[in-house]
């Protein structure tokens, strides 16, 4: 191949510009190779490299060996961007050795509901949360000289009819809520790629949101990378186009359409420029990396990321007694068939094939543990069988204590569709019932990629560690867990309700006849628990350690114009290594719209030794006040009182300091709708109508005066009042706003 | 005047069409007197006659006397059409007395939140038992030769920013809760007017909104009366005219506007010939009765109808050790200031000058009852005066038994707000703790317009009157109720939650920025409750009696294509007469849209003697199981099995029956996005998509089959599946639809 030089899509026919718009196959984008452009691959993610041994296969199971790191849901749960950055570089280097140009991840959508059937490959409830993990995802991906594709772009929550079922939500919410964690990726990582959502957002699919793909991703937050189609969902290319999508995956076959539409004029030139060149940037961007030959990464030391990702990854919810970590010589029952077949990945495009797995009991025994094992019962459907429970109860009673591996099994969460349950299968619930009955030092691991409830059978178990899915070496990091040699660390990323039916989606999850109400808008998990005063199980932020902490010396301080900064310090005062993860969390005053009680704002993860001592720093801007408005059609910072809650989850806040905010000094203008009260109430419009009040009451109209009935009136929009008092109310709000203009114009 | 001959209004020129389009006055409508059509007044209700003693005056307080019926809010608690029948002819002869052509009533939008500030003169959270209470009182009025205005249509369910937000909703969360109110009333009792509501619906207001007031309401629903403006809801004549609102009130001295939009082709003279039309055929309806002279209605006559309507407005909804009625001889103490100073009322353009009051006190001293009497606390702001709590324990402390007045004060709720809390007055509820302290046997008597928080004080209550507001005759109606001389029949039209955080409406109540979302969609009411377990501390449909009652002998048949015919047996097992509502909801089956668990679709009111027995028959039609599909923009009855519920309350069935129900036969229809699963699940789309699958397999092209993956492509538009697989998946969908509709259309 000859030197490269730079291709200008512009020079090129019509024809293949169009055909740079869509993959040559499943898995490639089109070269050209006379302009010395090659097809790169680009494949699966998000949590390891799904690369299909025959690129013409539409079957996601055949996959050739890459690490698994741990599925986003656990991920999520260290709190620790460094560690996901070192995850991400990893799997940039997996890609590197694959020639995989791109990396179809990392999977930003909000976990609206707790039965979203994606849950396990999205990070959190949080945008906050799931921005700052995940831009560091991408960062650690994109050092390697691969891109990374952040999707699905955006307001996909669901899997049920998610192909064409518009989600349908107001402007504020989209913003607070759906298009945060995008916007901070796109503006702290500058991910190569965005991969557009399948679902309609308020009746536009995600394939042909112009708003979305060109006015926000591209104008505002200044995105210069390509935005690639969810594998399907372009309806009409032409469209697609126009609206700022560059690649159609996989390919349609109809580039004759997107030429025929430059020719009839339905898609400008100059938009399949942009488009084409995009394709042509990314491809010459990838080149560097897509050139090392022979390059081979360390197997082995991918697999220990992905055992401290692992470790770090899980939740212990509750330790009564202090019974974990396993003490020397204590006699040890392991019962659970996931203990020797784990479930450490969901089903779907994420679906990798493992390097090497490690299941709990093989980890015992590289530990040099002895445990006695019983499967207990079956992961398939079939009712319980009552051997598996007497042999159960037999090892556990011989036990000093019992560690129960207990979780969802393959079928019951996969990309396609959503569950209907927060409910684990009848039989392991059972027989955590019998076993803690026989032997009530009972520890249960959790094996599932999305909440399930623990409301009925949580007083059964003395411990509980929520490991989720943790990818092939989890049930290694897990035995580290238990025997303590590794802490637990890990928060929830989720709010654990008590009840399903608790959750503020539960009118509106997953809709019905081709849309989903948003009807909770932006009261999304604990900004709906945490306002409403809702009991909860475990609280979103929430996570225990065998080591214990205290938060000190907490000081708050403005550090500019609605800019603070926030300090603590951070003591482990046990005898153990561990870490906290302190959380900051603003809680708004008196506003003019509906706000949550709090939000995240920030958060930072502290490792300390035991008996070691960190302060901790964080700051806090403009933004991190703001809602948006829309009304201004912009973020507003109104000025006031905030609580700056400094917090070790959302309901374990350890000070709370009031600061005054000045506000961003944007105000609302009056106009023709405003009522007598805010005409009374503004301070340039009050005069103006005192004046006019004036000038109607010599004119012998006279507005009521009688003090109930202006509790009526003052509501009211001024000229509805006037015409109430018997003049020309248009007119005179006309006359009044001519007076205010001539003011404010000033 | 000369003899009544008809006017066309295409005969009248366009100023005198545009004249009557407007009032003459804020209480006339504007005559023409060389056509012999006079300007009758119309004027406020809805629960008795407003009419201004200066009809220029827009001040809400003075009013010539008429009898103050019990405010809706109670009177629907009767759940008595006959009654409120006679409520209506009673107000129906008042207007003719009164020379009020038209009574601005009655109100019947839904109660969506418990903090609506106009929820005193609507009538409950369900729009079956609105509709048959508010339609009966529109034939009592209507039976007297006067016309009605039913308000507020529609979507009108808060104060908060009520002339300019917009309530944001779907169509079916419109068509199933909004609307079917004035959709029953139309068809069942004709009312000659409705009034537009001042919000906007989805961005659109009600003045101007065409498809409310044109498509729906007369070319669906067939309404041949007017519809006129709320007071001050017009913001633009012509747009009015067009959408079909006939009248604007108060005028606003714009009908030369009028006369230029049809100058200027922006109105059609045929649409202002409709609309002036309208307002003549209403004054030549009016006429009869307006000519009725020297009419005087029996003012003591409708005192006891509204005391009787009080009667029956009141719930009981406690009554521990029977502690009520007051047994004859025991020493009765009565407490609080609304024993001496009723609240019987609410506030704005509802508010009566009533021709008596009757206060407790005073209806005790009739019933030849002595009491002693402390006032308690006073009804303003001011602290607790120590004083009055101690008077009142010591007149608590010589008593066999305590009715303790307690209630909202005036303030507390009116049209022009809403309220922020159901909490009751601290300093009430707190002298509540104290006396059911010194005296047990303590009874509460409610005085609220809107629901009130029970939860944290009913232990220290033995009984609970839910008194509402009960009109001019409501202290002697309680006392009837308290001596045993009445017996309660009142069930809640609302439910009482046991917080207000745990509303449906909490996260959307009242709105922000101009708009309210209804997220929680047809959720409303006890439809949320109930659909999701949710305690409540009172539910839907709830009352007591002194009397006791068994429901025996459901049964419950087919009596035509979905239709079902319900009977039961209703007995007095006490010895005292009294009154037992039964109720029948439908609770759906396996549904394609997610349906409250049961909903409320008919009801009867059963008289019974002590011992006595009686047969009640109600029927059910196809509508009754029906959905609004937004898919098929129609109402949907689907085939399957539904539960007939004949219950006391809306958690109290006494039984349930499973009906089988054919459906409507309606189908929906393959289309270009439906899923391969739809495909193969259609009885004529399954063949043809087998076909092509042939054909497709023959030109090499192979869609997926292994196990997994099909989960993700089963759910997928087929042309997406087909895409996947390599060939032109759109075209294929063509096909595939040419195919299905050749065979559809024969």
């Amino acid at each position: 191949m000859t030197e490269h030089t730079h291709v200008n899509a512009s020079d090129l026919s019509l024809e293949e510009e169009a055909s740079l718009t869509s993959g040559s196959d499943s898995w490639h984008v089109q070269g050209l190779e006379e302009q010395g452009l090659e097809g790169y691959m680009i494949t699966d993610g998000p949590y390891g490299l799904r690369k299909a041994k025959d690129s013409a296969s539409n079957d996601v199971y055949g996959s050739v060996p890459a690490t698994c790191f741990p599925p986003t849901a656990g991920l999520a749960s260290s709190w620790n961007p460094e560690l996901t950055r070192e995850v991400g570089q990893a799997m940039g280097e997996e890609c590197v050795q694959e020639k995989v140009a791109v990396i179809l991840g990392p999977g930003v959508n909000i976990k609206r509901s707790p039965l979203g059937g994606r849950n396990f490959e999205y990070w959190s409830e949080d945008p906050v949360l799931t921005g700052h993990q995940a831009a560091e995802l991408v960062n650690g991906v994109q050092s390697e000289g691969i891109g990374t594709s952040v999707k699905h772009f955006a307001a996909n929550n669901q899997e049920t009819e998610r192909l064409r079922a518009s989600s349908d939500m107001d402007e504020r919410t989209l913003r607070e809520i759906y298009l945060p964690a995008f916007e901070y990726i796109v503006k702290h990582a500058k991910p190569w790629t965005l991969m557009c959502a399948y679902n309609r957002l308020n009746g536009v699919f995600g394939s042909e949101n112009r708003r979305l793909m060109t006015d926000i991703l591209r104008d505002e937050w200044g995105f210069d990378g390509i935005v690639m189609s969810d594998w399907g969902a372009v309806h009409n290319r032409a469209a697609a186009l126009n609206a700022g999508l560059n690649l159609e995956m996989p390919p349609s076959a109809s580039d004759g359409e997107v030429v025929e539409a430059v020719k009839a004029g339905e898609l400008s030139k100059e938009q399949l420029d942009k488009m084409a060149q995009g394709m042509i940037d990314l491809i010459e961007k990838a080149k560097p990396a897509m050139s090392r030959e022979g390059y081979r990464y360390d197997v082995e030391a991918h697999n220990q990321v992905a055992r401290q990702a692992a470790c770090e990854s899980v939740v212990l919810l509750k330790n009564e007694d202090s019974i974990l970590p396993l003490r020397k010589g204590e006699k040890v029952a392991v019962i659970g068939e996931f203990a020797r077949t784990p479930r450490y990945q969901g089903g779907g495009s994420s679906h990798i094939t493992p390097t090497v797995v490690t299941n709990a009991l093989d980890a015992f025994e590289h530990s040099g543990v002895e445990v006695d094992f019983a499967p207990g019962f079956t992961l398939d459907d079939a009712a319980q069988d009552e051997e598996l429970t007497q042999e159960a109860l037999h090892v556990a009673k011989q036990a000093d204590k019992v560690v129960l591996f207990l979780g969802l099994p393959e079928d019951a969460e996969s990309e396609g569709f959503d569950r209907t349950s927060l409910d684990m299968p009848a039989k392991q619930v059972e027989l955590l019932a019998k076993v803690s009955e026989v032997n009530p030092n009972t520890v249960v691991v959790l094996s599932n990629g999305s909440v399930v409830s623990l409301t009925d059978w949580l007083p059964q178990a003395k411990a509980v560690l929520e490991a989720w899915l943790l990818g092939q070496a989890g049930g290694q990091a897990i035995v580290d867990l238990l025997l303590g040699e590794a802490n637990p660390s890990g928060k929830l990323a989720q709010t654990i309700p008590m009840h399903l039916s608790d959750d503020p989606t539960v009118m509106n999850f997953p809709g019905e006849e081709g849309h989903v109400r948003y009807g909770e808008g932006v009261f999304v998990g604990y900004r709906y628990y945490d306002t409403f005063d809702k009991p909860v199980l475990f609280p979103f932020g929430f996570g225990l350690s065998y080591a214990n902490f205290e938060v000190t010396d907490v000081s708050v301080e403005k550090s500019g114009k609605n800019q603070v900064s926030v300090q603590a310090t951070v003591t482990n005062v046990s005898n153990v290594d561990g870490a906290q993860t302190v959380q900051v969390y603003v809680a708004p005053g008196q506003a003019r719209v509906n706000r949550p009680s709090h939000e995240l704002k920030a958060f930072k993860k502290v490792f300390l030794k035991a008996g070691e001592s960190k302060s901790v720093s964080m700051s806090l801007d403009e933004r991190d006040f703001a809602y948006w408005s829309q009304t201004m059609n912009d973020w507003h910072a109104e000025a006031g009182t905030y609580g700056i809650e400094v917090a070790t989850s959302s309901r374990d806040i350890v000070k709370r300091v009031d600061v005054e905010i000045e506000g961003d000094g944007k105000s609302f203008r009056l106009n023709e709708e405003s009522s007598m009260g805010e005409w009374e109430e503004d301070p340039i419009g009050a005069p103006i109508l005192r004046k006019k009040v004036e000038e109607l009451e010599a004119e012998g109209v006279h507005l009521p005066d009688d003090p109930n009935t202006m509790i009526l009136f003052r509501t009211m929009p001024m000229g509805t009042v006037v015409t109430f008092s018997g003049a020309d109310g248009r007119k005179v709000t006309r006359d009044l706003l001519a007076a205010y203009q001539a003011v404010t114009a000033e």
